[in-house]
């Protein structure tokens, strides 16, 4: 077999939104489809990928060095022993070749895109969902039929008051989710407290909350604000501080003994060793959200999960970033806690498949071969005119 | 004053070598032209700026987003407060507009790239080389008239021997140089030894001779070679494993007392923060090598030297890698340890102003204003062809 074509496009993101970092109105995701000369049901199998929120679309990359490296490879050299399917791993390793250690950004999320691609492409050849796909190799069969998740929303609008943000909350709940997100930092401490009260009126308890700082607070701050946060009772307190600043986040486990959350801008193997060596994140509580999409993809998100588990962490533990079928396939079939999901900002890639609705804070998985993006109708509209042209 | 225009092209460089990681024939480099309104000498200023090497070029990033943003912003936004220079500074914050934290890599190379340009800017704006705007402003007045640089290579190539290697480091010290730099971990150990004893009969002594692995080390390699190194008195010991594994740094220390360096790959203040946090550095000794043209640039350089000398750091300690003239103008106008230089590799862009000589192993600055990249033929040949584009 062999990779017959490698196509990419840029669109934009539908996000009129601020978190307290960043204005998502400009943000853009990268699109792949990686064309393969086997044949599956009269027509060739194609995988897709696309980037994550939070991170730009990644063309320039992608052209400049991680499709051509593709593109020029002997195909011998990325396929599985009896060549029968493409190596995700042997693909990574070509994908790479050439690029020195460290500096884990943007290249991390283009080489994510072509990973999605790639996985797409081999459980589709192998005929069975992702899922079932890394069960069967990865787990001795054992996958999960469906998969916790929370509803991320919350964010700063001009003009949203406290009732606008309950409604928001509301309508989650609507939706068959139990637990919500909401973004603090981006109003006074106070404000902040007055809308964590009106959003737990509407989930019922602090414990269906988690609130998320991303990464804006200093020390001082996050301390007050961890202080403030303590009666609540929230299912946990996300991204306090920097990313990279873990004696900041060790120092904050000091101040605040509920459950904490980080890792979504930690986008190598490395950096997310970092955060469990230094960070002082707890294996009994804290929550670990790298997102395998921005983060190299599935081949390091495997090489993240031995780490974390030779650091005497359960997988169990991770709730990816990013609200994409890729990371809800894992978790399925490699026994995640969870996935991250956001009902309404990041049209069209939020979200799963088209009815499959969530029941009881849990999603299932459509009974497709490969990551399921066929079953959403949005972005797979964009996938297949790349496939087309 | 207003930014007319910014163009960027991207150019090959030569470097048929390999050092313990990667392949070097393929590097790229990335160079860029800001043009503003001012007029010195009847010509508008033009700021250059070029990635140091290691990375690659970055014209995706450089048009997808960072150009754009400082195009589109309003030109009050960047400049000092009476309107007569840019402001490297705010220009620093629009160019990072909408980036969220974490994940410095690429995006910080083509900042930096940028960065350079604005400096260059800046100080022919005001008439003065770089050095000088820089004592001037952040030193009261005290620049170096000399800067230490030793000669980094002994690269790896098909069939160079031990013989080759002893003929190009003579070579370095015919030019000036009193310190030189070779690779290790391309050959096993004992091979490595041999080539180490072949260039301390050149150099003299051990203490003129650092070796750098480039990161490829586990750890056992990386103590194994420590003690078999221990007995040569070398300048220092660079690299060894990954850049980011600060448990691995720390860990080597207690079996190597000389000099160690690292930090190359370490592009931001936050990742160099958690290497002095974490890295088991010791200030008496050890050497920081972070490169402000790969790491967000010489504003992002100023907070890690201010981090740094709040964590008991000296800016002595600091030798830059790239050996261009970015980092070597940020030696002499702020007072850092030292420079690489690359005597013979990563053409054009290697090495120092043309007619401006290695003398006793410290080189001078040329007398014109700016970075000094008029007074070297090769690259300003590229720049000026694509400033009169």
């Amino acid at each position: 077999m062999k990779i017959v074509d490698i196509r990419d496009t840029v669109v934009p993101i539908q996000a009129d939104i601020r978190n307290a970092y960043i204005d998502f109105s400009h943000m853009t995701v990268s699109v792949v489809a990686l064309i393969t000369d086997v044949m599956r049901d009269g027509k060739p199998v194609i995988g897709f990928g696309f980037n994550s929120n939070g991170r730009y679309a990644q063309q320039g990359l992608l052209r400049e060095r991680f499709i051509p490296r593709l593109k020029n490879a002997e195909p011998d050299s990325f396929l599985n022993n009896d060549g029968t399917n493409l190596d995700p791993e042997k693909i990574w390793q070509c994908l790479m070749a050439n690029e020195k250690p460290g500096g884990h950004g943007d290249r991390s999320v283009a080489v994510g895109v072509l990973d999605m691609a790639v996985w797409d492409a081999v459980s589709k050849i192998e005929g069975v969902p992702l899922y079932r796909y890394l069960a069967d190799r990865y787990r001795g069969g054992e996958a999960e039929k469906r998969v916790f998740v929370y509803a991320a929303g919350g964010y700063y609008y001009p003009g949203k008051d406290r009732s606008a943000l309950k409604d928001e909350m509301q309508s989650y709940l609507d939706r068959g989710y139990t637990v919500v997100k909401m973004k603090i930092g981006g109003a006074p401490l106070e404000n902040d407290l007055r809308r964590i009260e009106a959003v737990i009126d509407v989930v019922g308890s602090g414990d269906r909350l988690a609130v998320d700082a991303n990464g804006k607070f200093d020390l001082d701050t996050a301390i007050a604000y961890a202080e403030a946060l303590r009666p609540y009772g929230l299912k946990w307190y996300e991204e306090a501080g920097d990313p990279l600043d873990y004696a900041f986040q060790a120092e904050l486990a000091n101040h605040y003994e509920g459950p904490m959350a980080t890792g979504e801008n930690l986008f190598s193997m490395q950096d997310a060793r970092n955060l469990i060596r230094h960070g002082g994140m707890r294996p009994d509580r804290d929550i670990l959200q790298f997102d395998c999409a921005l983060s190299y993809g599935l081949v390091e998100y495997m090489r993240t999960l031995q780490m974390i588990e030779e650091n005497g962490w359960s997988r169990r533990s991770c709730i990816p970033h990013g609200g994409h079928q890729m990371c809800l396939n894992i978790a399925a079939g490699l026994g995640l806690g969870g996935n991250e999901s956001y009902p309404d900002v990041f049209k069209p890639f939020n979200g799963f498949a088209d009815g499959v609705p969530v029941k009881d804070g849990y999603v299932g998985l459509p009974d497709i071969p490969g990551v399921g993006l066929e079953a959403k109708s949005g972005p797979y509209r964009i996938m297949k005119k790349l496939a087309d042209t």
